[in-house]
């Protein structure tokens, strides 16, 4: 064994030491509340990334769309076709709002949403709840964020995860959060002239 | 309509316009090299959404996943046993490198991994490419990162899709790759004591 490979062993048995006895204490279970926000990309895709995961654990679990309502989004595709029994896929919303340019029936969308959110989430048979792009119908006050974040604080089952997708997620939906991911735009080839293209945007 | 109303009507119709302008020229379709870098949630989880959204668009694709070998994670059990046909799923490497203390096999793994890799994205049958956890065996110097990065600019065919995830990306790929999104860390439940759990972490 040279130098480098002995030097290297070493470290990574310190670093397997520390991390086994860290691992060693995280012994609760229990369901988050998980947000997936900023301008990059990734937030409703890890989250489709997470319902596959579900899926092949078993995990019963439940999508609703917020806002990207009549595309015709490859995991809408997918999920609908292919996994109706696993997963259970609601839509609610008509596209961005700046397609519809209807407030109201953007806020009554929104508020349907929600409703169908909160039935999934009490639904005993379901664990894990994706609300995708909800963040938008908090953004525009088209919901109100005191009440969703009451909701998941003191009426979420103990064991039911909850994943909120979408830009500017307000501070108090963080605030309440276990797990809050950024999701930062270091490059995008939007600024090239490239077009949102299938497989990778929707 | 009330003044709100109407102003937030306003407002949409104004985004959409300029919204609509800006997306006449984005014309292009080119494969892309995108990266998933940072400490944070979902580099994987999004390319496995990703990869959904190219078995529902009917999109050729591949799988190499470089570190998390000896894992049963759910992506992997879900591919392999559900879409062996829509998606190839290929595994290099045994788990993370402080679980195995053994640098030389971790190259060897590393480099097993990249020489498909190759073969995968030079394939005319695929058109998506996941490189699952690389960016460790690149940060690590398991593999080469000029060689990497001269592959995926020089022999990566114009219509092929990348991605790249791991944190600690190389500043060589960063600058070769069209999409980047750094993932980072609000929160993170391991610091309450919780542990990683089916569906969320694998």
């Amino acid at each position: 064994m040279d130098d480098i490979t002995e030097r290297h062993n070493a470290k990574m048995k310190k670093i397997k030491a520390a991390r086994d006895k860290m691992m060693e204490t995280k012994t609760e279970e229990k369901g988050l509340i998980m947000v997936h926000t900023g301008p990059g990309k990734g937030k409703s895709s890890s989250g489709f990334g997470m319902i596959m995961r579900c899926i092949s654990h078993g995990i019963p679990c439940a999508v609703v769309q917020f806002i990207k309502g009549n595309w015709d989004t490859g995991e809408k595709t997918f999920l609908r076709d292919r996994f109706p029994d696993e997963c259970r896929f609601f839509v609610s919303g008509e596209g961005f709002t700046w397609e519809t340019q209807d407030r109201d029936r953007d806020i009554m969308a929104a508020k349907k949403g929600w409703e169908i959110a909160k039935e999934q989430i009490l639904d005993d048979e379901v664990d894990f709840v994706l609300l995708d792009e909800i963040n938008i119908a908090l953004r525009y006050d088209y919901l109100d964020i005191d009440e969703v974040v009451d909701f998941l604080l003191h009426q979420k089952p103990r064991m039911t995860h909850v994943v909120l997708t979408g830009r500017n997620a307000k501070p108090e939906l963080i605030e309440a959060a276990d797990l809050v991911t950024e999701m930062s735009l270091v490059k995008h080839p939007f600024k090239d002239g490239v077009k949102a293209q299938k497989g990778v945007e929707f």
